[in-house]
């Protein structure tokens, strides 16, 4: 899926909204449990109830792999699903890979080969050839974590290199790149003020931004102060979206809560396009 | 596994070897491809073949998620092939996870529980909640990414925090997070000087060090430099043994090439204990 592709979603759906699948068997409903595939039965209804208003998903490839061969064919089947029915949604594999070269090329292969996503998070520790091969992919999205928004990521990620972030040496770095335009970004809401840093550093790449929501970010100000002409922004939600309810109206309760962030990004859409 | 039983088998076999079981289809030996499960069916024989001369082995996750659900499948047939046939041989998932607090807790689940390793690689970039869910697991061990052997090691990991190289700084802070004594480091065995003052932050923990072999890593200098009073080492090799042969006598080839390692490792620890 190319950039233009994903804006032009974006202006049609007057929404940038992610919904991040991370399915957790203790929190789905009941009644789905009895059934043969209920990650994925979980996965199909919320999509079925929320595509309207969104323009990607994001299954974080954890909650999967916790359920071990049952999981990935969960994973399998829910990014099939999504290719065959919403080919206009984009897709991220949240797997924050990142190994030396070749291994890399084996992880960028498994998640925009086999399994057909549009794009991986990826974790920047190990530098240059880590990334590289993930940016190899035309057409296919690497995203990297600059600012996370938990609260490790004071540890190292805003540690002074030079009397730079680290996080903005992350990004100044990743810039000399081969292939960097294929380049995406992850940025926490929940220090929404960075971002005006961090637009000045990059102002055309898109910006994948979790924290909205559940972790207390506000959506005003990460459109403030992210925003770019073409946008620029995905912001996703995960929990306060598919978790809105435990009861057999789970999906409709998504959809509302859906529904209610898209509108939110309607108005800071109109307000400048 | 308790670190205890890792010194007790090192020195039970005279070896510190760690087997990298990386099985890329392109390199198998051709006549395996006809059986059901390839990969498996490789790491059984090199398992069978090298187990003898090492205490270890250490399947990187990417090249089995490659390979999509057979991959997993692969994977799983061989973690439970080792525990139940090589129980005394420590297992590492090498799988470089890391992710916001709940997030990590189902990798921990995935590697720990699930599939049942002794240990798995962590990137340290999201910081404290990214890898304490780790550490939580009794008897399991966290090997954090340190100082990496590949080249884009140098694009941050040695980048000067208030005079610090960040791999220290990611050691150093590491050292504080609850339950630090299941904490092993990645170093690469590229750098073996840089061991020495590794050493002396982490006198009693134990390193992975990938890079000897065919990264033109030294066994005499890592063990110079970073050998402890319980020899406080794994050394790494992967292609170097599992692909010493791509004929039908593969599995020889390979158990020959641990062999002379082990017969090397042996010398090393006869000098010091």
């Amino acid at each position: 899926m190319t950039t233009k592709q994903i804006i032009d979603q974006i202006h049609k759906k007057k929404s940038f909204l992610c919904v991040g699948l991370d399915v957790d068997l203790n929190k789905i409903p009941k009644h789905l449990l009895k059934k043969e595939n209920p990650i994925f039965e979980f996965n199909k209804a919320i999509i079925d109830a929320t595509h309207k208003y969104c323009v990607a998903y994001k299954p974080n490839t954890a909650f999967y792999e916790a359920y071990g061969i049952k999981g990935w064919k969960a994973l399998e089947k829910t990014i099939a699903y999504l290719n065959t029915n919403y080919p206009d949604i984009f897709t991220i594999a949240d797997a924050k890979r990142g190994d030396i070269g070749n291994t890399s090329t084996m992880y960028a292969k498994a998640f925009f080969e086999d399994l057909g996503f549009d794009a991986v998070t990826i974790a920047p520790y190990m530098g240059k050839d880590s990334v590289e091969p993930f940016l190899a992919f035309k057409d296919k999205h690497s995203i990297l974590l600059a600012l996370t928004s938990n609260e490790g990521a004071f540890d190292f990620q805003t540690k002074l290199i030079d009397g730079i972030e680290l996080y903005k040496q992350v990004i100044e770095t990743s810039k000399t790149y081969k292939n960097a335009d294929n380049l995406m970004y992850v940025v926490g809401a929940t220090k929404a003020t960075f971002l005006k840093e961090i637009r000045q550093m990059i102002p055309e790449n898109f910006l994948l931004v979790p924290g909205v929501g559940a972790q207390g970010g506000s959506l005003k100000e990460v459109c403030r102060y992210g925003m770019n002409a073409s946008v620029g922004l995905l912001v996703n939600s995960s929990r306060g979206i598919i978790y809105a309810s435990s009861d057999e109206n789970f999906a409709k309760a998504a959809r509302e809560k859906a529904k209610e962030l898209q509108q939110d990004m309607a108005i800071e859409l109109s307000q400048r396009f």
